[in-house]
C-alpha cells in the first residue's frame, strides 16, 4: 500500500451509494471526496446532514439542487478532477451512459450489478477473482443475489465439495423506502424464464460453475431468500460442509435455535447489534437447518439485498488502485473496518 | 353405482368443509345430509343462509348457537345416524378423536391432510390410487400441497420420465379470511427442517417416488407456489413433458403470454371465470415457463389452498361408497360437476 | 317503461366494466349488445369464455386481438352503432376523449368517477338525484369512495340529522389483481393534501352537504375503510341513527359480534354467500360500533371499491334512457337483480 | 442534581427494554447497571454481545438462561439490591405483579403504558406533567399512542387553542421482528369499541383534554399514523398553530415536498441520519400538509411506537429520583444525549 490514501468519489446516492460512502469513509486508506446525485429531497439532504460534499451529477440540476437548500460542491467534472476512482451507484443503464465520461477523465470506475458484464468485461467478488481486477480501469461489482451465491458455491468449489447446484431464490419485491414503484401485494411473480439471470451472472465471476437458478419476488421489502439443492462430488459429513462454508468471512451462520426464524429476525438481530442502518454485510446461512443426505446438500440462507455488496465495492476500489496486493488483505482490512463477523452472537 | 344416492355430512363447516359441503350438493349421485360445527358466528350463519341443515358438532354447543340465531338440526349423533360416509374437515387433530365415534356409528369417514397417514392407514389422490381406496373404512385426502406434488410427479412417472423431483414449497401464510392468527408482515418463514414433511407425504400416495422438498412461508395469503428440479429417466423434448401433464384432468396450464404473471392475476381470472368463492380446483402450471435441459426439468405451479383437495374429497366418497369403480368414471364425474378445466382461457 | 329492452355497450372491459356488464346482463329491461377493449390477454379472454361479443375499442388493435385468438366482432363504431347507451368503463382520462365520438353517434354515455364533473355537469348516484339524470345525454357515476359517502351522509340529511361530517378515509392501495402498478409494501401513504378531493365531490352530487375528507393509502388491496365524526344538528338515539340508515337499501350492517372483525372477514363472507367475484355493492356499516355521544356521532364501515359503483351504474342507464321514472323503482329493480341485502346473515 | 449517579435496572429487554437501555448507557447522570430478563435466544444475547450485564428475572430460568449460553450476573433481587429505581419492560400485565416486589426492596419504579393508571395512580409524558412526578415511588409512561397525543395536544391547549380534538388512529399491527404473533395480512382491522381507549388515557395526564379517539390496526409493521380534526378556540392563523407544536422539542416537522411521503420514508430517513435502530423519538408531524380551516385545525403525524416513549422513561427516572427539579431541565439533556430534533433536514 502506498501512503497515499485512494481519493473515491461515489456517483448516485441511492441505496447502493449512500452505503459504499459511509464505508468509504472508515476505511484508512481511502479519502471519500463527495457523492454526485440529481436528487433534490430528503434522500440526499441527508448527505449534507452528514457532512458529505455534494456535487451535482448532471449540471443543469445543479440550480434546482441549490434552490432546495442542497449546497453543491461542483458538478460531476469537480468530481472527476479530484478522484482516483469513480464507484458508479446510478441506477441500471445510466453507468453505462457514464463509461466514456470516466475513462476521458482518466478515473477508475466501479460499475454495479445492474449493468452487464460487457460493460467492463470484468465482473467483481473480492473472495473469487480480487487478483484478476489488480490495476485493471474498470469493474463491476456483481448484484447481491449474484455476490451470495459465489460466495457460498465458490466456497463449496474450493473445499472440493461441489459438482452442481440448482437454487430457487426468492427476492424481496422492491426496497423498503420505496412507495411508488415495484410494490407488490398478496402476491408472488415468478421470473418469466428458467433458468433466471442470476445463475449465468455467477458464471461471469467463475466460470466452471454448473449452476441454475430460479427467481421469483414475493411480497415482502427486505432480504432476499435462497433455497438451494447441491450435488455433491463425494459424499461428506455435514461438518465438512460447514467447514467450507466456514472459510469464507463473509458467510455467517445463524441458528434457528437461536430464535432466528424468519427474515425478520436477522433484521432486528442486526439493529439489536447496533449495525448502522441495520445492515447485514454477511450471508446469513442457517446452520442447523442445513442437511446432507449422502451426495446431496440443502441449505437456505437470507441476502440483505441493499448491504451484501458494499464490502466488495471496498476492495473493489483497492484492487482497481492496486494499493493491496492479495485479496485476503483487502478482505480484512474491509471486514475489520464495517464490523463483519462470521457468527453475530459470539460475545 | 346403484340407484340410491349416496348420504353424505361434513363435520367442520371451515375453509375445506364448506367447499366440500358446495360440491357435494352438485353430484347427481350423493345428497348433502347436513354439516356439523360448534361455531355461532357469520361463518356457520351463511350455511343457514344457504339452506344447508346445521348439526352441533358437540351438543353442548347447541344452545349457544340457536341463541346466536342458528337453528340446528340435531347433534352429531343424529347426523351420523343419517349419513353413510362423513367428510371430517375438523382443525387438526379433531378428526383422530372423532375416529371411534365414527366407526361405532357405522359410518365411513373421510379425514383432511392435517391428520396423520396412521390414523386411517391409507392416504388418497384420486389420480393415482382411487381403487385401493374402495369400500375402505376410511381414508384420507392428503393436503393441498401433497395433492399438487402427486398429480405432478406421477403425471411424470406415468409417462415414464421421472427419476427424482427436489421442490422448493413456498407457501401462502395463513388464509385469507384469518385477522388474529398465523399472519406474518413483511418476512418469509422457513420450514427448520430440510426435508419437510411434503415430500414423505406425497410416498404414503406414491411410495415410489423419490422426491425431496423445502418449504417456507411467504407473505401472502393465497396460492402456494411450487418451484422443482426433476432429474429425468431419459432426455425428453419439452412437448414430451407437456403431454404428460396433460394426461392429468386437473392440471390445467396458465401462461405467461396471456398475462397470468402472478399468483394474484390467476386469482383475479378465477373471479372473472365466475367460479364459486373464486377457486381453483387445478394446479395451475405455467406452460411458457417450464424449461427442459438435458436431463434436466424445471417448472413452476400454484396451488389453491383452499380449492385443490376438494374434488378428491367428492371421490374419496364415491371410493369408500364403492358405488363407481374406476378412479377415471369418478374424476370425470367430479369434474364435469365442477367445472374442472385444462385451459382456462379456450372458448 | 317502453316494451323495448335498452341496448347498451360497456367501453373497456377493466375492473368496473367487467362488473358492469355482467349486471347489465341479468337486467330483463336491457341487453348488452358488446364490449369494447383494446387488450389481449387473460382479461379480454375471459369476456369470450363468457359469450360476449368484444369490439375492438381502437381499430388499430384488431388485428392483435385476433391474433392472441381474441375473435373481434367488430370496431367501436360498430359498437356505438348498436347501443342506446355505453357505460365508459375506460382508465381515467380517456373517457373525456371518448366524449364527442359517442355524442356524434347519437349514443347516451355514463362515465366513472376517474373523470372530473365538468365533462358532463352531473354526477351520479341514484340514491340522491336520479331525477335530474332523466334524459340526460351523458352523466358521471362517482368514485366508490364518493359513492359511499353521499349515500351515507344523505340518510342522514334526509332524517334531518346532519350538521356536518369529518371522514377519515383509508384507501385500499391497488386492486387485487395488479403486479406491477400502485403496490405499497408494509407502509400507509397519505395524501398530500388535505382536504382530500372526496368531500368536494360529494358536493357535485349533493352541495349542500358540510364534508371535509382527509385519505390515505393502507398496505392491502381489498376494500376502502372510512372512519366517520359527524355532529348532529341535534341529540338523537343511536336507534334513530340506524333507522336513518335503515331508511337506504344499499346500506347493509354487519356485526362484530358476528365474527366480522376486520375488512377481509366481509370478503370471506361475500364468498361464502356465492356472490359473483366476491362482490359487495353495498356499504358495509358496523352497526355495533357505531356510537352516539350527545350530538356527535361516530361509525366505520368498509367499501367494496371494485363493486359498490355497479348499481349505480345500471340505475344510470335507466336514468339516461328515461324508461323508468322514479329512482326508487330502477332501484327496486337492480337490487332485486343482484340480489342486493341490508342484512347478509338473514335466512 | 447530586453528584451521584442514579443506579438504574431494566426489567425486560424487549422492544422497549432494550431501547431504554441503550438510552440509560447514554445518560451522564445515569447507570445501567443491569438488565433483567427469562429469555434465552439472540434477544438476550446482544445484550451480552454489547456488554450489558443480564440477570435472571425469573430465578428459576437462570440455569436454562446460562445452558443457552447467557451469563448470568444474578437474579432479579441482586439487580433490585443494586439499584435506585427500575423501569420495568416487562410485558403487559406482568409489571403489576412486581409492583409488590419493587416496593420491599424500597427500588423506585416505572411501567409501559400497556399497564393500567390504577397501578401507580400517576401516568407520566415529561413535557406535560414532570413536576407532580418528582420524588413518587412509581409513575406509568403512557403508550407510544398516547405520548404523541398528550405531546400534540398539549401543545395546542398551551398556546391556548385547543377547544376539542377528534382523532383516527391507525396503527401498525405487530411489531416488525414478529412473525408469529399479532400479524395481519391483507386486511384493516377496526377496534371494536368507539371511543378507543387512548382518548381516556391521555386524560390521566391531562384530565382536561377534551378527546375522543376511534383506533384500528392496518398491514404495516412500522409506524402509527394518526389523523386529528381539532376545533380551536378560535379562528387562527395556519403559522400560529406550527408556533404552538415548534414549542414542544419532541414534535418534529417532516414535508411531503422533502420527500417524505410515507410512512416508510420516515424510516428510511431515521437510518439515512444513523440513527441507533432507525429510531424515531420524535412524533414526526406534516408541515405542509397540516390545514386551517376557520376554527377547524386538520393534521397527520407518525409515531414511532417502538421509540417514542424511550426519552420519557429516562426523564422519569429523573423525576422519581428527584435530582432534576425541572421537566424542561430533564427533557434538554434527554434530548442532547439522544440526538432529538425538530428539524431531520437541518445541516
Amino acid at each position: 500500500m502506498t501512503d497515499r490514501m485512494i481519493a473515491v468519489g461515489v456517483n448516485g446516492y441511492g441505496v447502493i451509494g449512500k452505503r459504499v460512502a459511509d464505508a468509504l469513509r472508515l476505511q484508512t486508506d481511502m479519502r471519500l471526496v463527495g457523492v454526485g446525485d440529481v436528487m433534490s429531497d430528503y434522500r440526499i439532504k441527508t448527505a449534507v446532514v452528514r457532512d458529505i460534499p455534494v456535487y451535482a451529477s448532471l449540471a443543469e440540476k445543479a440550480g434546482e439542487m441549490e434552490a432546495a437548500g442542497v449546497p453543491i460542491a461542483g458538478v460531476l467534472d469537480d468530481l472527476l478532477a479530484a478522484v482516483d476512482v469513480m464507484v458508479d451507484c446510478t441506477p441500471k443503464g445510466i453507468g453505462a451512459r457514464n463509461l466514456e465520461r470516466y475513462r476521458q477523465a482518466g478515473v477508475k470506475a466501479i460499475y454495479q450489478g445492474g449493468e452487464p458484464h460487457s460493460l467492463t468485461g470484468h465482473s467483481f467478488v473480492a473472495q473469487a477473482n480480487y487478483q484478476s481486477a489488480l490495476g485493471r480501469d474498470a469493474t463491476r461489482v456483481v448484484s447481491c443475489n449474484t455476490t451470495s451465491t459465489v460466495r457460498t458455491l465458490a466456497a463449496l468449489r474450493d473445499a472440493g465439495l461441489l459438482e452442481k447446484a440448482r437454487g430457487v431464490l426468492i427476492r424481496r419485491a422492491t426496497d423498503p423506502w420505496e412507495s411508488d414503484h415495484g410494490g407488490i401485494m398478496n402476491t408472488m411473480v415468478p421470473e418469466p424464464h428458467i433458468p433466471s439471470h442470476q445463475g449465468p451472472d455467477a458464471q461471469t465471476v467463475v466460470p466452471e460453475l454448473d449452476v441454475i437458478t430460479i427467481a421469483a419476488k414475493a411480497s415482502h421489502t427486505q432480504m432476499h431468500n435462497h433455497y438451494w439443492v447441491v450435488t455433491l462430488e463425494r459424499p461428506a459429513a455435514r461438518e465438512e460442509v460447514l467447514e467450507a462454508f466456514r472459510a469464507v468471512s463473509r458467510i455467517a451462520f445463524v441458528r434457528m435455535s437461536d430464535g432466528i426464524v424468519a427474515l425478520n429476525s436477522t433484521l432486528e438481530l442486526m439493529k439489536d447489534l447496533g449495525r448502522p442502518r441495520g445492515d447485514m454485510w454477511e450471508v446469513a446461512l442457517w446452520e442447523d437447518v442445513l442437511t446432507v443426505n449422502g451426495t446431496e446438500l440443502y441449505y437456505t440462507y437470507q441476502v440483505n439485498n441493499e448491504a451484501i455488496v458494499i464490502p466488495e465495492n471496498v476492495d473493489a476500489v483497492r484492487a482497481l488502485a492496486a494499493t493491496v496486493q492479495e485479496g485476503e488483505e483487502s478482505i480484512r482490512m474491509t471486514d475489520e473496518s464495517l464490523g463483519v463477523r462470521q457468527d453475530f452472537l459470539a460475545a
